[in-house]
């Protein structure tokens, strides 16, 4: 959008609304058209202007008192607090000038929306503030609280960032010259793991995620000329905050890139959970660090959260809409709108088609859709798994035969996703007397991601929402979870001769507190080593999943030699990636078919194997392309 | 190379040369190491030394005589008149300081190089000059006196350009990373026309041919950031002359080219004459120039013309190997040695894997070869060609037929290939009296070209050689052809009642004479146009060629209609393309059998047909990628 456009746009504005409201300025800020006014009330009273400016324009808008009629905090939090029962339990107020924006954090924050919203409006309309109430997370998340702070604390600087991206992404366009989409896989194809993608049409260049190798501490490959300097990308698009995802995304900033992060509110928080963990992990193996806290708090000023199924420009020429993934927490399926319908290409990151224990199943039904890239960790062709039925009644045989004979046992977890799913199953267990009740050690950031997961129940699936919402039982905050906060602590539990059962990170072993556990019970034959998740190629995981019973460990600095007499015992099924059935059963669903299919994120020949499959079965075109390599998709 | 590893290469060059030569300096020039001496005599007497240099250090050398020995032009013009014998038949002299060579121009070199180079020893020996002995060529060609003319006029700004390109290519290279190699289809894949493919390793980018498309002027896709910025390329290779694989190279010039342009001489001669012509073909259109005289002119003075089977440096990580194509003169395979051994790979350009009138048939023997890039123009199942021998009866019996009713026949050529062939042709059937000598006239650049041929009689096939050199029967210097110099000679042929034949360009009819003789016989059944060359898909060409009768042509800004009576017919097998089956043949009898084939340079069809016959036929992994695709090679 020139000048001039963008004049035409504000021309346009003012067109739809109605006379007698006073529109101060209208400017725009990150993909959001904002709006202010003196009569934020009227607004308030009249939801109906923003949806009839949103379907005629095409655009988000935000609307916003004019800074001007906001009156002093002090006062205000008085007014409101005085309309406010008690039942709510405030938690917290934060006021923001520049969005006019109050948020009252709340146990109970239906009690201070009322019936309607009728009490919202009220205090709207009595203090001119856009009053806006959100739950206190049930459990104290100290990365929400961190991350929502880091925000406040430097909103001028995130207000120049998101004006400068605004102006971008109005940009003049090329009218003339050819239109075409293409992808570069930049890492995580015939592979698992670094996952970056790179698109690219005639006008935009964006990255789809940007992970490490876990097993491997290898980057996507960012030195090629597609994707330099990083100054010219338009976007970033996170599909969900697995390491493998968004790894390296600080060091893009620490490199030259300034410019905007999508992805959904719940990925923002367990993202930087993870990137500063990795940090504490890396530093103590001795590595070389890719980033630091400082990249880490810049990448956070620059994501633009967005929900699912609300599309958002984010380049001259490409909307991006969010849809679940079914994966982990907040984990979405990124589907681009490129050149107003001239294309349409999905990228599912990683996807479960199945309704698991947190989340309902992957989305699959798009308004329009030409081009799908599609993951393919267990796309082999007898990469099948169990039900959640299924795996639950396995883990519970297993976690019953340990318990009977007095054992320890040891679940190495993503903190992310996995956890939170043993976790449900455990409690229901000892909920309903199945298996006896002892401590679950929660180790290594899984308390925190629960305490996130907590803070978006919204995202959970419908039965979890019932069960937290309406029958107010919480799972997660069942007293048999215990957090291991201190290296002593650690060190009691694994000398302990007491039955227990332990999560800890990382999922496949390649470092953090697992570790810990592991090398003080792999000789005892009384103690279990449960997998639940993916073992990639060459982690410790993997091998000793494999059965290798002489193990050669660096363990700072010496290498020490562990003799495993542990039970090893896998159980599948509670993988957050669909298996080669739901991978099958996604794409004949899908709705509409596309005429091209990408493959991608699994180890050499399942890709090639599962694309193949997906020809002759569906005669779609497939690709498998290798790193490096770019395809046209139109 | 860095600064140190220069300096290990300035040693290891002493140590190999025999104590008693005085060496000046050792510079690097381009790809070239150039050594210069006080005792230049000295290599003359003893050519071994630079053999055994590179072969020891795998470097191309140049021996060249220390500025300060060399004497006054004068003087040495004088002291080599005396000892060259009159039947040479000098025709100029050139000296250059710079490398301290002397040319000497005469219709017969052999008489000033003498027994043994022994007569061009003694005169080095005499004058401390490098004399050099090179054969005028029998017709006088504007384009190669130019050419060389300009770039001893810019020697000094050569100086500076190949000493830059020298130590660009000597610069350190990045120690750590993977290696890969890869390719990007900017032009020319899965369509005929505006050939361009980018070659990627770790440390290199070089662009390979630089064309445009002739039958719709669209260009190939340089906008893309993988070849951004142009001043990042390596080198640029260009295969052959004809506008489809170099008509953009001057524009590159124009964008911020800025480094060496590597094909073989004769290429850079016909290119530059095509481009040049271009303009003025061009310009006479009224149509958008994008590039001039001067872009031309910087082209020039960038090439590093490398005869075929000489390996060369062109980047620190790539060594260049140009082979006999058999399309065109000076047509050339470009073998690309990449990273010492790591990967070999060779862009066949336009091939004719046939003996033709003109050349030799292609070479398909490497020393290594893992991937090759092959041209299938003529790739469809049914493109089956006559041999060169029933092309020429077939083209004899319609001349016949034409000189028998004492009709005019048009022959669309392009300048370059099937005139020259086209030319021995006819010559041959008046020589032998099976025609009727009649004129054959040459308009648009074909008698320029046909003057390049015979400056360069070592690129053209044996028995050709042989006729020139031996035999001296120059085939070109046949008194029947005539050279169209002006438009009232023009005019003055279409309007004559005398039956004669025309080769005129362009190829496809897509502009040029070719269209002043068209417009003016097309309505005379007593005429024939004879298509001999390849006809684009939406070329005017190809629409008459398909018999359409009624033809509008834009002529001057007016469109006139053209009601077609000529008769219309085709001579397949002229054709410098391999058809069908030596395409299939070539790869059959490829050595070695490479591991991966990559199909471009042919209608979409054809090239998916081709690949997938030949992966059928063959086992090899083949591809054939889109335009804007990146595939990996290794």
């Amino acid at each position: 959008m020139s000048a001039d456009r963008f004049d035409g746009l504000r021309e346009e504005v003012r067109r739809n609304i109605p006379s007698g409201i006073d529109i101060t300025s209208i400017d725009l800020e990150g993909p959001l058209v904002v709006i202010y006014t003196k009569d934020f009330d009227k607004f308030s009273e009249n939801s109906n202007i923003t949806k009839v400016l949103a379907t005629q324009l095409k655009k988000r808008f935000e609307i916003r008192p004019d800074p001007k009629t906001l009156g002093a905090t002090d006062e205000v939090e008085e007014k409101i607090r005085a309309r406010i029962p008690e039942e709510a339990g405030v938690t917290g107020m934060f006021f923001d000038y520049d969005t006019g924006v109050v948020t009252v954090e709340a146990v109970n924050p239906g009690s201070i929306i009322g019936k309607g919203g009728q009490q919202l409006n009220d205090m709207k309309k009595e203090t001119g503030w856009n009053v806006q109430a959100v739950r206190s997370p049930p459990i104290p998340s100290k990365t929400v609280k961190e991350v929502r702070g880091y925000i406040r604390y430097a909103r001028d600087e995130r207000a120049e960032i998101l004006k400068r991206i605004g102006r971008r992404i109005a940009r003049p366009t090329y009218d003339n010259g050819e239109q075409y989409v293409r992808m570069t896989a930049l890492g995580g194809f015939r592979q698992v793991g670094r996952s970056a993608t790179l698109l690219m049409t005639k006008e935009s260049k964006i990255l789809i995620d940007c992970g490490l190798d876990p097993s491997s501490d290898a980057t996507p490959y960012f030195s090629v000329p597609e994707i330099q300097p990083l100054s010219d990308l338009d976007a970033v698009v996170i599909t969900h905050a697995h390491m493998d995802h968004c790894g390296l995304l600080p060091a893009l900033f620490k490199y030259g890139y300034d410019g905007p992060v999508y992805c959904t509110p719940p990925t923002r928080d367990l993202m930087a959970l993870l990137q500063l963990d990795s940090i504490k992990l890396i530093y103590g193996e001795g590595k070389k660090i890719p980033f630091d806290a400082k990249n880490v708090r810049d990448e956070v000023l620059h994501v633009i959260p967005i929900g699912y199924e609300k599309t958002t420009d984010i380049s001259p020429d490409v909307r991006l809409t969010f849809y679940n993934a079914g994966h982990i927490l907040g984990s979405s399926i990124a589907h681009f709108n490129i050149g107003n319908g001239f294309h349409n290409v999905a990228f599912t990151g990683d996807t479960k088609f199945e309704k698991t224990w947190l989340f309902n199943q992957a989305c699959n039904k798009f308004i329009r859709l030409e081009s799908i890239v599609v993951e393919s960790t267990y796309g082999g062709r007898n990469d099948m798994q169990p039900s959640r039925m299924d795996a639950s009644k396995e883990m519970f045989d297993l976690l019953k035969q340990a318990a009977d004979s007095n054992g320890k046992v040891l679940i190495p977890v993503f903190a992310v996703g996995r956890s939170q799913e043993v976790m449900l199953v455990i409690e229901e267990l000892m909920r309903s007397g199945r298996l006896p009740k002892m401590p679950v050690y929660l180790d290594g950031m899984i308390w925190e991601a629960t305490a996130i997961h907590t803070a978006y129940p919204e995202y959970l699936n419908t039965s979890l929402k019932t069960q937290i919402f309406q029958q107010n039982e919480n799972p997660f905050l069942s007293p048999i979870f215990k957090r291991v906060e201190t290296a002593e602590m650690r060190e009691e539990i694994c000398h302990s001769p007491d039955p227990c059962i332990v999560l800890a990170t990382s999922g496949m072993m390649t470092g953090g507190p697992v570790m810990e556990y592991f090398k003080e019970w792999c000789d005892d034959p009384n103690t279990w080593l449960l997998f639940v998740g993916y073992q990639s190629e060459n982690s410790i995981g993997r091998t000793i999943q494999r059965g290798r019973k002489d193990i050669s460990l660096n363990d700072r600095g010496k290498v020490i030699n562990l003799d495993i007499k542990m039970n090893i015992e896998t159980v599948d099924g509670f993988s957050g990636h669909s298996d080669r059935k739901q991978l099958m059963k996604y794409i004949s669903m899908l709705e509409p078919k596309p005429s091209k299919i990408v493959v991608g994120h699994g180890e050499d020949r399942k890709c090639v194997d599962f694309a193949s499959s997906l020809y002759q079965k569906y005669r779609i075109e497939t690709k498998a392309p290798l790193n490096l390599e770019t395809i046209r998709l139109k």
